[in-house]
């Protein structure tokens, strides 16, 4: 039962694509992570995703188009759906998920951190 | 599957204390709503809910203290505690909570929105 705020949390993040939780209710998890560079393509087979940016933009590339996020927008993956961000500069991004999604999702990568080992900032 | 741009959708709010539905996942709502002025106390006997500030601050009360929430920062209000927010100025909040959440929980007020009669915009 504490206020959380975003930019001190975000501080702390380091290394990117390594979301971290900073918040649980319902059996979701909110989670601040830093994209840059180009993600992996996946997919949530039984969870929807939400993405909204904190600070910055990036690229959510579908098979079939591109969505540009900017600060002050979201976005809901729906389960199923293949995606692949891709940040040309840094960006901050909340997510909004179930507690057991995994965040390469189908993919095994080098960017995999299984949902039992996620951090807690 | 559309990108939701959160200024956008807050300037088409024009009465406080009623929230809109700006999205949904996994059997939650992303929810918009503007506070001014005193809500009433309440609780959500089944739901965790989260209050995220877009624009402004108010001040969420609980039985035994007041915690100030500004922009960027977010608190999630375990089920079962009593709390009303109250904003002495204009205030744009995010709300994140299950599709059945009702806005003032235990409590029939002027102010109460049966779930399936929330709008979405």
């Amino acid at each position: 039962m504490n206020a959380i705020n975003l930019s001190a949390k975000l501080a702390c993040i380091k290394d990117p694509w390594s979301p971290k939780i900073v918040g649980e209710l319902n059996d979701q998890y909110v989670k601040l992570v830093k994209f840059i560079g180009e993600y992996v393509w996946h997919h949530h087979a039984d969870e929807d995703e939400m993405f909204l940016v904190i600070d910055g933009q990036f690229d959510l590339h579908f098979r079939d188009r591109v969505v540009t996020l900017r600060e002050g927008e979201f976005f809901i993956v729906p389960r199923g759906v293949e995606h692949k961000p891709v940040a040309k500069e840094l960006c901050s991004v909340m997510l909004f998920e179930p507690a057991g999604t995994r965040n390469t999702g189908n993919v095994n990568h080098a960017y995999t951190i299984e949902p039992d080992d996620l951090e807690r900032f």
